[in-house]
Formats: structure tokens, C-alpha cells, sequence
């Protein structure tokens, strides 16, 4: 319709009509939101409206707390903070499918933990390997191949591989407020990032079409590179070697390494992701600082301050002391997957 | 002028008028370029041509090598390619002024190699020094402090310390082409870092207003960095340790580690783009690789394969063998600096 069609229309209307149009054009100006809703599935609240009003100042450029766009990053942690981690890590059972899968050609693990724990599912044998167990697994397989077949493998084992619990691809148990709340950013001017304890390369692969998040704005951990010539082609091999850890006090030096500025908006879960938050909230200018707190037995997990993985705790301490938000998952999140 | 003043008007010109335009108008759309010229200072020739052919195919979508923009990944060295490197690496005379600047706290430099040599202006001594010395310099300058006040101590310096043949600051000697190719190239969706043996903390406090290019998107050499709490609030401590070298063989693991997707084009001037070269080139699709050749004494420098400094050898050999575009300084650029 033309706008001079409309005003024809407008002019033909009865006086009723009018008044009831004025009235519902002044609340939407005066709800000083655009519609449709950015964030569906936040039940309104306190949370939701922390996340608008932030949102809000620091895109207005008449607003004291302006922020232009160049300096408008946003970090998210991504276990426990975009998708589950319960009943472990993902990668934890990425790592376990591939020493199954691997298990034909290493004879030998039938009776070397703590391949043996894993071949036979038991768990207690494989809690006693402890850290130095977990770190011979992660390098058995994760490294020892160049960075192209590793995403491959990656991307297969997330295209056939199933949660537990839910019976569903992993990347479907993301949670679908976080991906309305990472939309909106983008929408807003924000550059999103990931900054994850779990390995760069294995969230990668997916992270783009996931979360929309593309590779060159994912920030987690490594292993040692090496460039070497196979056939007159360089390949990077992946070495057995830790590179960089992205998690406690990794993440501000990983958010200066990758990225090079302080975010002004940072989202954790756990201790993990304490001083990511800390190192948000201690910048000048506007900040905002979310955990997302697990409360939810039914339709998720609840688990914080005892809990082995995702522990929340001190984190926890400290949002209540500085008046962080805390994302209450069943009082605040209307939905919890896209499924 | 509106469109049907515009017709009224060509209606009102005489025959001849309006045969002119006609062929004024066919040529613009044959020659198939948009005015104004996007690289105003590269003479016309194949080096040119062979720039904006790329740059063309990548971006027409009715092309067998149409490459989607988040594909679009350029990746530059900086010192030979973007700035010059002569007679030394500029970081390096940031580092002497640094040790001149720390000396009247270290009076015990008077005595002690290699900073007495450069307190001295002694370069024989210097060279003595060797590469421990260098590593030693650099340590003394670049670690030490939070990476707040190395920012503020990089910054400082760009802003006084002056070129000695040039005699203007540092940050004007960048190559006026190579700042328009920047430009077209990110005009036509392409995302532009540096990927650089210099310290990434030394070239992101400048990178994003000479250069276009922010932050995050500036790849370099790097020492480790460590979580301190300072007056309770938390800072990043530069380590005196190398974490990264982004050079040679570093450079593509350089890439992955923190762009992680390969380059369709990259840009270099030394062996030490060699490899980033060869790893941009050894991707599926179209693929541009650009080497600078320094071959004007008198607007600039010439050197290559006996140069210490950005020695242009192998890379050389390697891009008369494939076909890499080579730019000849003295015959391509018509202008070197934008002053």
C-alpha cells in the first residue's frame, strides 16, 4: 500500500477506528520495543528485562552509555551456557566413541587402562586414571592426524552420535533462549564469540551453522600444530601436546589472544567461566555479566555448587555479591530446546 | 535530476548529442568496471588485471569460481607488504628507544651486552649479540607490564617516534596500493587480517586506524600472558616467555589457530610468507597469491634474496614456478606513500 493510498484509507475510517488506531500506535512507541519480540522464549521478568535494557543503552546513540558497534563483543562459554553438559562433557563422549572406534587397531588397549575402562564401560576404573587417565585419552584421540581429517571425523561422529538422556544429535540440545539471546545481539551490532574450555576444533565445524557463530569467532582449546609437507601439499598435524587451556583463568588471556579487546557482555555457567566474567565486568563503560543457573531436574539438570561438572559455586557467590544476572532455567526460560 | 526531467532533456539534445552519449554509455558498460577506479595507484598492466580478475570471479555469482562471502578470507604480512621494513623492522627501533627510555633505571645497561651496544649506537656489537641478544631486548621491552600499559607504551611511541630516512612517524610509511587493495577488497565482502612475525600487541594499537582492520583480525608474534588480581581488580601480566611465533612454517598455524579457515588470497613480501603462501594456494577453488617485490632504490629500497632483512628467495623461485603474482614496486605502483 502507498502512502498516499493509506491516507486516503485513513481518511475514509470512522472516528472510533481512528482513536483505537492512535491508541495502539502510542503503546507500541510507548512500549519502546519493536515488535515481534526478540526473545520469545524468556518468560517476562527481571532476567529478561536486564538483557533488553542493556541491550537497549548501549545501542542508543543518545544514551550516556553508548557503545559503538566496533566495541561491542560478546563471549559466551558453550558448555552449560549454549548447549548440555550433563551427564559429562560432549567431547567426553567424543573422546570415549573414538577409542571404540579406534579399540580394533590397538589390541593392546584391551588391557592398558584407561582404554580398558572405556572398552568395558567402567566408569569407577576410569574416575581412578584421573587427570593424567583423561589427558592420555584426549591426546590418543584427538591429535596424531592433520586438522582437515580431524574436522571430518568430528562432523561425522556429530552427524550419527546421540545423547543419552534425550535421544536426540547432540546439537540439538542447544538451548533455544540462548540462541534467541545470541540473534539478538548480532541483530543489535554485537559480534558474538565463543570462549569455551572444550577444544576449538572440535566445536568449529558446527558452531556456524548451530549458533551462526563462524569459525574465526570461536575461542577454545589446542593442541600444538605442526606444519609438514605430505605429497608436495603442507598439511597441519595435530601433536600431542596441549597448546593453550581456554578455561578459569584461560579465558581473559584466550579473550586477549583471539580477540584483542574486552568484551562488554560476557555469559558463563561455572566456575570455569569466573574470571571471564570478572574480566568483563572490570572494564570501563557499560557491562553485563550472566550465569545461567541450572534449576531445572525436569526438562534439563539442576546442579551447582557440589556438582564435578559445570560446578558453580564461587561464581555464584560473587553474581549475588555484584549484582550479576542469574538466569533461573525454570523460572526464566519459557523453552528450553528448539525440539 | 529526476528521471523524467533526465528524459524531457536527452529528448531535447540534437542527433550527434545523443550518439555521443550512446557510445560513451556502451563503453562504461563493456569495460565492465564500476568508476571510480578501485586501485588508483597500481598502473594499469597484469599485475593489476590480475587482481581485479580475482576479485571479479570470486564475487560474480554466475561463475564456476564464485566464492561465498564468508569464505572471503585475505590474510597480509605487514612489514614489507603493508609498511616498510627498512632499515630494520620497525618493532625493533621501538624496542631501542624502549631500552633508551628504561636505562636510568638499569645503570648496570652501561656495562652489560647487548644493551650497552645500544646505548652506544654500537652496531657491530649489537650484531654480536646475536639472536640471544635480540631475544634478550625483547624480553627487557615487551614484558614485564600489564598489556594496558603496553598498549599505552606502543601507542606513545607511534606517536612521536619519527623514521630516519623518511623523517615522519612510522605509521605513515604504508603503501598507498596496498591500502586501496584493502579496501576493494573488503568493499567486495572479503574479511582482511594481518597475519605478522611482529608482536600482535605492537601492530593492534594502530592496525584498525591505518589500516581498516580491527583487533581481532590482527594475527602475530606473541609472549605468554598471566592472570594477575592488581588492587582487586584483574590484569593480564606480559610474561617475559614466547607463547607464538608468527612466522615461516608458524604462519599457517598461525592462521588456524586463530582465523581457523584457510585463506582464498594471501599477500607477502619474504620467505617468511612462504609457507603462508603455499598454504593459501593449496586450498580447493580459486586462489590468489601475491608476492611485493622491492625493486625501487629510490622511492623506496630494493633487496631480495640477499637481504637480512625480508629476504626474498625461495618464494621468489617458487612464484615464477606457479604463476603467484609478483608486484615489480618500481614499474606496478604509481605512487608509493599516501603523503
Amino acid at each position: 500500500m502507498s502512502n498516499r493510498n493509506f491516507q486516503i484509507r485513513l481518511g475514509r475510517m470512522n472516528t472510533s477506528l481512528r482513536i483505537g488506531l492512535f491508541l495502539l500506535v502510542s503503546i507500541v512507541i510507548s512500549a519502546g520495543v519493536a515488535f515481534p519480540d526478540p526473545l520469545p522464549s524468556w518468560n517476562e521478568g527481571q532476567t529478561k528485562q536486564s538483557i533488553i535494557k542493556f541491550v537497549q543503552a548501549v545501542t542508543d546513540k543518545s544514551s550516556p552509555n553508548y557503545v559503538p558497534p566496533e566495541l561491542r563483543i560478546a563471549t559466551f562459554d558453550n558448555d552449560g551456557t549454549l548447549w548440555c553438559e550433563q551427564p559429562m562433557y560432549f567431547q567426553g563422549f567424543f573422546a570415549f566413541d573414538r577409542v571404540k572406534a579406534l579399540a580394533p587397531q590397538h589390541p593392546e588397549w584391551k588391557e592398558k587402562q584407561p582404554f580398558k575402562a572405556i572398552l568395558e564401560n567402567d566408569m569407577k576404573a576410569l574416575a581412578a586414571a584421573g587427570e593424567k587417565g583423561m589427558a592420555e585419552i584426549i591426546m590418543t584421540t584427538h591429535a596424531g592426524m592433520t586438522t582437515g581429517e580431524f574436522e571430518k571425523i568430528a562432523k561425522n561422529w556429530l552427524a550419527t552420535a546421540k545423547h543419552p538422556r534425550f535421544e536426540r544429535p547432540f546439537t540439538d540440545l542447544v538451548y533455544q533462549p540462548m540462541l534467541e539471546l545470541l540473534g539478538y545481539l548480532r541483530k543489535n551490532g554485537f559480534k558474538t564469540y565463543i570462549v569455551s574450555g572444550g577444544g576449538v576444533e572440535f566445536m568449529r565445524p558446527w558452531a556456524e551453522k548451530v549458533y551462526g557463530i563462524p569459525p574465526e569467532q570461536v575461542v577454545g582449546s589446542s593442541v600444538k600444530l605442526k606444519l609438514e609437507m605430505r605429497d608436495g601439499k603442507p598439511v597441519l598435524m595435530r601433536l600431542p601436546e596441549i597448546d593453550f587451556i581456554d578455561d578459569g583463568p584461560g579465558k581473559p588471556v584466550g579473550i586477549q589472544k583471539f580477540i584483542g579487546r574486552r568484551p562488554i557482555a560476557a555469559f558463563g555457567n561455572s566456575d570455569g567461566d569466573h574470571q571471564m566474567l570478572q574480566w568483563t565486568a572490570a572494564g570501563e563503560g557499560p557491562r553485563f555479566t550472566l550465569l545461567v543457573h541450572h534449576t531445572d531436574t525436569e526438562r534439563e539438570w539442576a546442579y551447582d555448587r557440589q556438582s564435578s561438572i559445570g560446578r558453580l559455586d564461587k561464581a555464584l557467590d560473587e553474581a549475588q555479591n555484584r549484582g550479576w544476572t542469574v538466569v533461573d532455567m525454570k523460572k526464566d526460560w519459557k523453552k528450553i530446546f528448539p525440539f
